[in-house]
Formats: C-alpha cells, structure tokens, sequence
C-alpha cells in the first residue's frame, strides 16, 4: 500500500511542495515551508491539534476543518497547569464543543436538522444569552467562570440536540475530525463549487491533521492572513489582517473588525486599530521576512495564514493567492521587471477570464451578492449593463436619443432590430444561442449581452416581461451580469475598470512569445480600425452585410432589396449598379484603415430572404420601385422562402446563381485596391468565397475573379493587382475534400460557427430548445458554440489542414468563427498548426493571451516527454 | 505513330474484336466475323466502297455512311460491263450523288441551308417529280433512261444549290467520304445522344471502309437485319426484316413494308410478303448457322445486317443488339437455363433500370415520340401515369372516390397532401427534389410522381397551371413519364408490364450471387407486407410516424397533437397513454408481418412542429381538447417553431428533453413483441435512435431501454425479451465518433438523406433554387441525394464502419436512407462492407440485381489485378 501519512514539522517535512497532488494544497505548502526552516506546527503527534482539508487546488471555506481536538476532562486540567491561562483553555474547549458537535457529531453523521434548528445555531443562541445577560459585546469578554458554566450548557444542548454526549476521549475526537475532513468533500458546497470550477470529484481531498497553535493565549497571541502582495491591485505591498487573542475562524468570520497589517496599506474602515507593524515590530519583521522569503521561493504572490502564540510567530498555511484580472496582470507585469519569473511564466499567470474582466466595465460584485438573480441566460457579450427596460428597438433609440440608458428585452433578435440594439447600454432576450444573431453583434461591439434567458416571458403588447416570480415594467430598472449570464431587478452599481497601464505591456509580452497570428473580425471600416487599435494584424473576416444594417445603412439596404426581388437578370444587375458605389467605399475604407495589413473580404453570404422586408410601409415602398404589386412582391419573397436556410441559398450557390451579384463584389474589391494603390497606400485583399463543399465551385468561381482582375487592372492601367484567392471552409464536405480545394485556394480560413452546425446536426437558431437540457444532463461538456468540440470538429478541422497543405504546403490557415475568441479553442488552433486566428475586435487581446499560453503548454508538454 | 489502318475480309484480319476501343463496336465484330471465316466484304482494297461510321459503344442513326464511294465517269461503264447490268449500277450512282452531296458536300463542309432547302431534300424533290412524270409508285420502277436522266437532273442541281461540281475521282470521294464520317462524331445528333447517353467526348469514332456489296443487284439481291433473339420480348427465336433488291438504308428509312425473316416471327403488318426462309430457303439457312455460330461466340444476342449480292450472303455487322427489359431478363434467364452464360454473367446482362422497367407501367413509348414536351422535371417516381388534374388533395380525394383518374398538382406537398397523393394516379410538383417529401412518398408508393418541375406555374385559385406556352385546367389530361421526368398534355395511351414469369427466376440468381442482405423501408404492416413479398429479407426502417398520416389516422393523429402542444409533462404523459395503444398495435402488424426477420423500428424522429394543425377547425379542436385558448395555442405552436428545424429539436434531442416519448415507442415495442412471443410468433425488434452525435445520448437511452425492458419482462413473466439497441448515423459527427458509439450501439444504419445534407450543407427541400445551376454548370456530377457522393459523404460511412468495427467487430452495419435503393449505391455499400441496404419495398428488386453486380463487378477488378 502506498504511503498515506506524511510528517512534517521542526525544520523536516516527509513531504514536498511539488507533491500537491498527493498532499493536497495546503499540505504541500505547510511540507514545503517546514523544509525551508521556517516556523510551521508539527503534524500529527502533539497533543493537542487540528484536522484541516486542503484539496489539489483551492476551494477556499466549501471544506471543513476541527479545531482544538484533544481537549477531554483529563487533558484540560494539564494543559491549564502548563499555560497558567484557564480563560484561554476554557474558551479553546468551548469552540471545540461549538465546532465538533456541528462538524462531526451533525454534518458529518448525517443529521439533517430542521431550518435553524441546527446544533451550531443552537449553541450560538446560547452564547449570545449568556453575553446578554452579562451585557457582554464581544467573546472577549467572557471570564473563565462564564466559560465553565457555557461548556455545562453545551455539553447538555448537544446531548439534548444530537441525542449523544460530547466525546471525551482524544482519540476518538481525532478519529471523528478526520473522517469528518474526508466528507466534506461530498459535502453540498464542496460538490457545487467543483461544479463551477470544473473540479474533478475523483481528485478527493488531503486531511492535515496539525499541532495546535494558539493565536487566543492572551495579548501577546494573535491570529491573521496575509497577501504577500495586494490581490485586489496587484501593488507590490504586503498586505493583510489580524486579531489579538483570537483563532483564526474570528478573522474569516469578520466578528470583530480586523487589524491592518501594517501602515502602508491601512485603510479608512480600520480607523485607530493598530497595525501589527505598531504592535508587535519585532514579529511583524519576522512575517516580512517569511513573506519575501515565501514569494522568492515560489516565485508568485501567496496567501498566508499566520498564528502567533504567546510572541511565537507560527506559519499555518502558504499558497498561491487569488486574484482579480488587473492584479493578475499588474503582478505578472511586475514580477518580469523584477526577474523573479520568465515572460513564459507571465503568460501563464494571467487567465483568459481575468483578461478580460479588463476590458469590460461590470455591476459591484458586493451589490450582486446581496441582490436578488431573476433569470439566468447565456453569457453572450460579457462585462455588466444597467438600465430602464424597453420592448422594442424603436422605444430603444427614443430613449437613448433623450439621454435614458436602456436595456432592450426582446423575445429574440432580428437584423431589424441592429439599430436599438446599438441604442441600448444592454441586450437581453429569451431565445438565441451563444452565437445568436444579438449575441454575434453585442459581442462585436464589447456590449453587455445576456441571450437565450428561457425564464423570461416577454409580453411586448403589454410591455412587460415576468421572470423569477416578478414582473418588470417598461422604464423599470433591471442590471445585467453578461459575463455570467445573470439577470437583476433594479440598479445595481457599476464598477469602471479604468485603463491599465500593466495591460499594454501584458500584451507586449504575450506577442513576443506567441506564434499564431491574431486578425479580427470586422463589418465597417469603424470596426477595423477599433480592432487595429487592439492589437488585430489584419482582417479575418471582413462582412460586408454589415452595411446592410443600422444608421445610415437605409439607402444601401434599399437598394440590395430591389437587387433581391428583382425579376429579371437586367433588373438585378440594374439593381446592383446603383449598389456598387456602397460597397466599393465599404471595402475601400476598411483596407485603407488596415493599409499595410491582409483584410479577407468575404462575398456575398446569407440567403437572400434575410434581406426582405417585413415592415407593411417598407414594402410598399420597394413594390413601387419594382413597378409591382404588393401581392407580385409577396410571392417574390415567397419565392425565397427556404425550409431550412442555413442549408440553402446562400454563398457561393448565390454566386453560381446569380454571376452578377459575386461580380459586383469582386470589382468593388479590385477597384478600391487599385484606387488605394493609386494614392500610394498598401491594400491587400485576400477575396473569400463562402459556403463550398467543392473544388468545382472555387473553380467556377475563380474564372470570374480573374476576368474583373484583367478589366479592372487594365481601366486602371495597372499589370496586376495584388490579392490572395482562397475559401472559408465551413461545410464538412469542404474539410474532406481540403486537398482538392488547396488546388485552386491560395488560403483557407475554418468558419467553425457553421462547421459546428452541420458537423452536429444542431441550428445555432434552435439549441435553445434542447442544449440546456444536454448540458445538465452532462450529454455536451459544453456549448459547441461556445468551446469548440475538438473531438470531431476538430478532427475535420485538423484534416482539412493536413490534406490542404499536402496539395499546397504554404496554404495560409486561419479561423474566422466566434471560436477565434475562446482561450481553449485559440489554443487548439495553435496546436493543429493554424496561422492565424480571427475574432471580435474586443476578443482581440484574449487571442493573443491564449496564443502565447499555447506556446509556453506546448513547450512545457515537449519538456515532459 | 501507332498503326491506324487495319485491314479486314477473306478469312483475315488484322484486328480483333477485343479491340473495340481502337476499331470502334462495327470494326471489331466485323474483324472477329472476318476472322471465323464467315463472308464479310473485305475492308480497303476493292473499287467500290463503303465508309462507315462505327464508336466503341453503338450509337444508332447519330453519325454517318457513304455508301458506293468510287462510282466515277471511269468507272461506271467497267461495272456495267462486269455486271450485265446497266440500271444497278445507275440506280447506284444516282444513290452516291443523293448521299454524297448531303454528307460530304453539305454536312460535313458546314454548308448551313435554309429550313427545306437542303441539297437532300432538293434531289428528293426532283426524284419524286420523275417518279409522278412516270406515274411510278416505288423507286424500284424507275428504269435504266429514267435513272440516266435523274443522274444528270441530280448533277446540275448539286452544282446550282452548293455551287462545286459532283467530284467524278474515286480518291477525292474516298476522302470526302473519310472525313465526313470522322466529323459526324461531332454533329449536333451525335453529340445531343452523347449527353443522354454519358458517352465521354473524347472517345471519337472508327470510319470503316469496306467494299461495297450489293442488295440492289435484282431479283437475287436483297439486304436486311435481324436479331438472333426478339429484342422485345427476348423470346429464343431468330428475328428480323428484309428487303428484297434494295441497298440497306432502305431498310431503315422505310419507304417499304419490310418483309419478315421467317414464318416463326411473321406479323400481321407484314401480311402476305414472303419471308427470306420462303424466297431464299438456302440462303436463310445459311444465315440461321451464322446467327447460331455468333450467338454461340459471343454468347449475347446479336444484332446483325446482312447483304444478299446475287444469291451470295454478306455480313455487313455483328453487334450486341439492344433490348428492353423484359427481354433483357428473359434472355439472362434463358441463356443460364442453355449454359451459354453463367450466373455471374447473367447478373451483369440486365441493368437496373431494365430490371424496373418491369416494375411499372409506362407510357407507350411511341405515342410519347409524337407528343409535345410542355415541362420536365426530376423523376421522382417511376412508371407512367395519366389522368385528369387536380390541384388539391381533397378535389384528389373527391375525384378518385368517383373513379375518375387524377393527376395531383402541386406548388409542392406537404404531409397534410397524402390522403391526395395516395388518391392520385400520378403527382406533379412544381418544386422539391429527389428526395423531396413527394418524392419519398411516392417511390414509397410505387407512384408514377415527378418534382421540382420548376417551368410550371400553377395557379391554386384559378386552378389552372402553366408550363410550354400551354395553360391546363383542372379536368384537362395530362400524362407524366415519372421513369425520365417528362410533361405531356393530353391523355396517352399505357402500355401494361404484365408478370414476367423470367422476374422470379433471374431475382434467384441474383440471390444466389449477391453477398450484401437488403431490406425495405417501411411506414405500416401493409408496407412490410408488400416488401417480403419484393423479397426483403427484413425491415431496415420501420416509421411509425406513418400512423399519423393519411385514412384512418385522424385520431393518432389528433392525440399526437394533443402531445406536442401540452402544457406540462403530466399532460404530455395523459396524451402519451391514449396513444398508446395506435403504436402498440402499428408495430405489432409490422413485427407480426416480418415474422422471423428483423425490424428496425425507430423511434420519433421529425420536429414536432411537422404536426402541429394549420387548418382553423383542427386547431379550434384541438385548443378545446387542450382546454386553452385559440392564442394560447398559437403561442405553443410558435414556440416550436424553428430556424432550421432540419437541425433542430428532433430525433434524440426529444428523447432527451421529453423522456417520456422515447419511453412511449419503446414501451410499445417490447409489449408488442412480448405479445407475439407469447403468441407463439418470431418477433425481432431493432430499437433505433435516430439524430445522434455522440456516445453520451446513446447510454442516456440506453439507460431507459433497459429499465422499460425490465419493467415489461416482468410484466409478461419473461426473463428477457429479445432485442438489439443500435442508432442511425446521420449527422457526419456521428460518422467521426464511431468508435465511441459503437461501445454502446449493437447496430449502425446509415441515414444517408441526412448525411448528405450535412456533410453538403444542402437542405433537400431547398435545393430546388441551385442544385438545376449547378448540374447544368458541371459544378455536380448528379444530384447528391438521388446518387450517393461517394468522395466525401462516402468517406464518412467508410470510416464509420472502420471505426465502429474496430470497437465492436461484429457490428451490424447497414444503409436506411433513399441511397439504399440506388444501385450505384448499392454497389458502393457492398464494397465498404456493410451488411444490408435498406429501401423502399418497390426498390427491392434493384437493390437485389445491383448488390448481386457489385460480387461480380469486384471479382472481375480482383481477377484484372
């Protein structure tokens, strides 16, 4: 049997840091500080101890620990005897009372009390009669007479609750705290939060059974925690708390109000209270001098847990600290400035997550805690929104126009609605997926998005909306946590997230050690330049539908409606000469913001029917333009009508259709390259054609490429323009037959947003109906939408790489779906050998964080082996 | 340079009849014939001669012939001196200018005359008027003086209408003749039959010059065809026409009532005209020993032309003759019963298309080569129909009640059509493909059915349809070619496709070759029925959702309904019960009719929003029954409504999210074979799930099955209740994962409509408005979903079966998607190893024939290797 039982203490330790896995978190940290010589309590012989949990990773108060075990009728008188401190023994035993009787003797046995009828409120009911009766304020205050006569009532309360007495024998105080320890592993909270953090259950739990050390032996004991720099800015400042006479249970508890740690980082709320640097110098030097030993030895902020006992400092756990994202990034900053760790280690300090809470304003995580979540949804567009409720996207721009900060609850979202949708602070709506029509364009604008919150139920007659039991008015406030999803009633503060000045160089250390490229996706040349200043190094994706839709998009979006419901070819192409200009300046503008850097324009995409009106007025107006009757329109766009369009009309097949409509793109591009080379700038425009399954298509295709490339070139008296040639490759047949297409494309950018849907079977427009049930039932380790399933979208995703680039070694590849903004899928596309990937300007620097991490897992993978 | 001259004649030759591919079909069977010694004229040398057109696969009447090439002012009077016989030798003259100035001097010069104004037509012109100057009623009165003047009338106006002399050299005639046959390879005839028939451009054509002999030498002269069997009928007896003093384009052309080549074979049209057997008994005899003599080499049956020169017989071509399918299979049978061929070659003699010939009746083919084409569209349904049109389903259903024969016209169908597709005789729809519900309907049905004949317009309130410039009324006839997808109006005469006793014997022998299994798709008991009757040998997809379709379904249906638009589980459950016993009972006929072979039943697959009623009084019922409001049901039906329900919630994802579906079909199937177990009776259910894309939905059911197992095992005291647990791949991740799926599946069916859609990203109910574009492009080689793509959607199943096998060797893998009735298809099946094909009961046969190919056709590769 492999060993079980490790001890550490007195300047050895059978254990090590490194064996975390093995020890547990704190185990390992306790092991690894006992070696260094510093002052830890021994394990596991002294007589008196405390059986502490402490898993691989953190999961901070969900475990349980015992205190003060060994206090029985024949140890007690002993150790009074020894510390000539009754008060302090007495108070030690009652806790121990308070904490078993709760831990062991009810939770870990099984008993499921009534609603505050549990043994721990029980017994705190009776501490607080006797304070009230004495007119006690604090625990301190209680004399070692009160405490005699408490720990008769306790002993009698537990009898009376739990039906046993109070075990009075050392052993079988250890055995229960112990046993106890283990099962709070399966503990409520300890299984949801591994939930959350995606803990695995089988990892289970370490139990540190540990020599007591007394912070509550009088005014020379003290008990604190302590950050070796502050997580909340990432300073380079120790920074704590601590109580006198006290274990440490009251500081966690926040009982009494703590003590600063020293002067630097004093605070208002902690008025005269005096530091320990004021109260105890000579131990405080200590503690500095542990911290800077601490943070050298593991090269990374710590958490400390500290006790001094009667003027001994003693060292009760060290571990990592926890962060918030400008911390993280302050820290990792900083620690290259000092040489304390490499740029690869850097990389690796800062989390995706915590990058991001940079870039977004969110609500004040303490105001969420105390409010009350009506509704949960998807987090489709991070950071947190307050505002009054509106229905509907004209009521959104009226309000925001007068100044009122609005959140737009929809049923779902169409492209009609783009122009409220930019009008409000937030977007909320009952139906939609991840990569639903609100969620793509929230995210591409950085705005507080929460989709598919199924709970709620609009009512957009009424101008109401019910969820969690409430129902909300229009002009009502709610506040939206879109990073999580979660949907308030009222105004909830917000928190700024102000500009970091670590960020920029956070970045720069990333870039240096990345090694795939990060474009972004873009729809208007305002996009491209917004991406650009985010670091994007070009173009993946460049939409031109985008013009189509919002401000001054009125007269275009005409226009490609009567392109859609022409009649006839000349019609069309008619339609499509007064269209030209608008695109032509579309292109041009967003190359020339990019000048110098690749923008990959994708023709022509989504089915035409998209595109026609709905609104009775706006097809009036198009019938009269058309020289038809509403009715002739009607049947027009019921000509349209698909069963199924993401799978019909729509791409290339437009293309194939309707020549003219691809042309009519193909010669904005080429003649707003030529017109920005004329004027000296660099564009380079890599032509993209959507939807292909086939080489056949590319080829048909091409033809026409080159014929508008020789008509262009020659009009502008030039021998050749410059462009690359290639496709998305976003159906799965596409993927199969890679090493075909690679003989025609030049480039090949994975459109993963449609590969998901047709690599599973699943419309992004209709998961809501059944994903949520999937992901409970733990059928789908996640959104598709959202992680990219590198299981099987990820095998077609790596073959088709493989098989392009045997026909074309140097094909370019990169990914232009919204997984080119998820850390887990950058990384993926990093290790299948992509050289690029694309995503929403906002996502722009995850990208790049999740590029350089890639790296540094990577090499750190290679070294294992 | 390779050799290009080859000559042939008098016991010799220099090539062979293996050497189609050089010689052309005519050169090789008239070097073998050479080669057996029987008379051919000899090739090359002699003065007169034949150039005659001949590729490697035949292409009746497409090219050209010059006969009597080198008839000169020279050489006339030697021949008349040589042959006594001075008219002969005019009437071949006057033949040659006919001829030659029409091929050679016109055709093949790219002369393009106006419409009747052809030099061909002129010197009809001129004969006819000679011939009515006479008083003559056949070509064969003109005397010697009348054909000297006709030459001369013949030579000045070739020279008026193409302005260049009769060319009076023998080598300037040889090569004219030469050229102009090599350049009919590319006449708008021969080219037009290329694209029909799939013949590769690049093949072109053998010229064959052959010395001339003569039919037309009187009396003792004649020329004819014959077949060594009936090419109709494939009856075992020598069959053909001739033509007694007559060169053999008379034949053809016919000017005369041919005479018939026996008394065995003479038809009423032929009436007293004597029969070669009668006026040349010697000569016939001869002929009967070299049809015997090339039946036996060849072992086919021959289509032969043959010369009678003065008493002497030549064999002018030996070819494998064409024959329809009736006798295409009576021959195969025959030729087995005789030892000539042997089973392997039998299965090869009859196409699958010959095979469903037999299959359905059809239009009589000569009344269609008269009748005006007013629209085609993709033959859905095989066969022929013709009746009065409907526009309908319930005018269908009011007329067929009458007795009147309808044709049901269609924009497109939906299910609520099927009691009128079912009345009609044929359906008619303007859009839809292959596999279009219409189309899937009606090939179920064995009914004549074309779609997405996208030329017609039909106007549902006139009730009227446009299509060729012809407006039809409702009333008016019309008749349909569902075999080629061809539009008629009017009403044509059926010809019937009697039993052929020859169908059974020749489905035995491909029985006794093929190796794959083939089962039928059904949707009832009656379908499973008429399927073992085809010869299936087992169910591959039983659709329960049939039930809620069509006569009788009203109240499935209308409990179904009251399902989907529950408000709550509970009533979903209540609702679930009543149907109950419908499902219980349909799958219990099917099991029962199957008895001792396996069904495949699987579970509800459709989107449940197929169902929900849009009719007023159907929906009213249904909200009373429902007790909600008429909005309230609008919102429940809303709520189901989908983006592309093709990917959305259906198949496992409802047995996920509403378990008490699943539990409903599956509770039905066990009860259903418990009952027939107990009766005694073979049942062998197959539980199929269908739409799924990952391991996890499969144990998730899995989970289910066994408890349902459990619970009625114990009911019917059985320990266990025989049953196999497997899922269709359909979705290309499921293909991708296939080695995890099959830990948990017993059993893979492909679905391959499915498939094809995703893994193309084409929709098949949208495909109407790109696929035609494509396919007229040679973007697509056929439409996907009526031939499986055989690259990439093939590459799927290949590894699917590979990696499934590799978890489970003994996997059960087999086809259930429209592709299973496919012979090509089929073919492929075989080759990746599955077990079975699965398709519709009217495709068994095919299945069967193309299954039993794929043994040989891989035998013969393997041989070749």
């Amino acid at each position: 049997m492999a060993k079980r039982v490790y001890f550490f203490g007195g300047g050895k330790a059978e254990g090590k840091g490194s064996q975390r896995n093995l020890l547990g978190g704190k185990g390992a940290g306790l092991a690894e500080m006992a070696g260094l010589g510093l002052p830890v309590p021994a394990g596991a012989d002294p007589l008196l101890v405390s059986c502490r949990s402490g898993a691989r990773k953190s999961m901070p108060g969900m475990m349980e620990t015992v205190l003060n075990i060994g206090l029985t009728s024949q140890t007690i008188p002993g150790l009074i005897a020894k510390t000539k401190n009754e008060r302090f023994v007495l108070d030690s035993y009652r806790r121990l009372i308070q904490m078993y009787s709760d831990v062991v003797m009810e939770k870990a046995a099984g008993v499921e009390p009534a609603e505050g009828k549990g043994v721990r409120q029980q017994l705190e009911a009776e501490l607080k009669k006797v304070k009230e009766a004495k007119g006690y304020k604090s625990d301190a205050d209680l004399t070692g007479a009160d405490l005699r006569g408490l720990i008769e009532i306790y002993k009698a309360k537990v009898k009376e609750v739990l039906g046993k007495d109070f075990p009075d024998d050392a052993q079988e105080q250890l055995r229960g705290g112990i046993t106890a320890v283990f099962q709070s592993w399966n503990g409520r909270r300890a299984v949801s939060y591994r939930r959350i953090e995606k803990i695995p259950d089988e990892w289970g739990t370490a139990v540190n059974v540990q020599a007591m050390v007394f912070g509550n032996m009088g005014e020379r004991s003290a008990t604190g925690v302590a950050f070796t720099r502050n997580p909340a800015t990432g300073e380079n400042v120790f920074y704590g708390e601590w109580l006198v006479n006290a274990q440490g249970e009251d500081v966690v508890a926040g009982i009494r109000t703590p003590n600063p740690l020293n002067e630097t980082t004093r605070t208002a709320s902690a008025g005269q209270l005096p530091s320990l640097e004021q109260a105890m110098p000579e131990t405080y030097k200590e503690l500095v001098a542990v911290r800077n030993r601490l943070e050298k030895y593991f090269r990374d902020m710590q958490d400390l847990e500290f006790t001094i006992e009667d003027g001994k400092l003693w060292m009760l756990q060290t571990r990592s600290g926890k962060r918030n994202g400008p911390a993280a990034v302050c820290m990792a900053v900083d620690m290259v400035g000092e040489r304390l760790i490499t740029r690869a280690e850097a990389v690796l300090r800062v989390t995706p997550a915590q990058l991001d809470e940079l870039l977004h304003p969110i609500l004040d995580p303490k105001a969420e805690q105390q409010a009350k979540t009506i509704a949960k949804g998807l987090p489709a567009g991070p950071g947190g929104a307050t505002g009054q409720v509106v229905f509907t996207a004209n009521d959104a721009v009226a309000q925001a126009q007068k100044g009122v900060k609005v959140i737009l609850v929809r049923e779902e979202t169409n492209p009609e609605d783009v122009e409220g949708m930019r009008a409000a602070t937030g977007i909320l709506t009952a139906r939609g997926g991840m990569t639903s029509h609100a969620a793509l364009v929230a995210r591409g604008w950085g705005k507080c998005c929460i989709v598919g919150a199924s709970e709620i139920k609009v009512d957009v007659h009424a101008k109401t909306f019910t969820a969690g039991g409430v129902t909300i008015k229009e002009g009502e406030w709610v506040s939206l946590n879109g990073t999580k999803g979660v949907v308030y009633p009222g105004k909830l503060p917000m928190v700024g997230n102000e500009d970091n000045p670590s960020f920029t160089q956070f970045m720069k250390i990333c870039d240096s050690v990345r090694a795939l490229g990060v474009r972004a996706n873009a729809e208007s040349p305002a996009d491209a330049a917004k991406a650009r200043a985010f670091g994007a190094e070009g173009i993946g994706l460049f939409r031109t539908e985008h013009m189509f839709y919002g401000k001054g998009a009125e007269q275009p979006l005409f226009l490609l409606r009567k392109m859609i419901c022409s009649g006839t070819a000349q019609e069309r192409r008619k339609a499509l000469g007064e269209l030209f200009p608008f695109i032509k300046s579309d292109i041009k503008g967003t190359l020339e913001a990019m000048a110098g850097l690749p923008v990959t324009v994708r023709l022509l995409d989504p089915p035409l029917h998209e595109f026609v009106p709905n609104r009775e007025d706006e097809r009036q107006k198009l019938a009269q333009a058309l020289g038809i009757s509403l009715e002739g329109l009607a049947k027009r766009a019921e000509d349209l009508h698909e069963s199924n369009p993401m799978m019909g009309h729509r791409g290339v097949r437009l293309g194939v259709t309707y020549p003219e409509i691809s042309e009519t793109w193909v010669r904005a591009i080429f003649e707003a390259t030529a017109e920005l080379i004329k004027e000296g700038k660099k564009a380079l425009p890599e032509i993209m054609i959507p939807v292909t399954c086939d080489k056949k298509e590319l080829d048909h295709q091409a033809e026409m490429v080159q014929l508008i490339h020789r008509e262009v070139a020659a009009k502008f008296g030039m021998k050749k323009i410059p462009y690359l040639y290639g496709t998305m490759i976003e159906i799965p047949r596409a993927a199969l037959k890679a090493g075909e297409m690679a003989q025609t494309a030049e480039f090949f950018s994975f459109g993963t947003n449609d590969l998901t849907q047709m690599t599973f079977g699943f419309s992004r427009d209709d998961i809501g109906s059944f994903v949520p049930d999937y992901l409970k039932a733990g059928l789908l380790p996640a959104d598709p939408f959202q992680t990219l399933d590198q299981t099987a979208v990820g095998e077609l995703i790596a073959m088709g790489i493989e098989r392009g680039r045997k026909t074309r070694p140097k094909l370019k590849v990169g990914i232009c779906g919204e997984h080119g903004g998820d850390p887990e899928s950058v990384k993926f596309c990093h290790r299948v050998g992509m050289n690029y990937v694309s995503c929403s300007p906002y996502r722009v620097p995850i990208a790049r964080l999740a590029a350089a991490q890639a790296v540094v897992e990577e090499k750190a993978k290679k070294g294992k082996k």
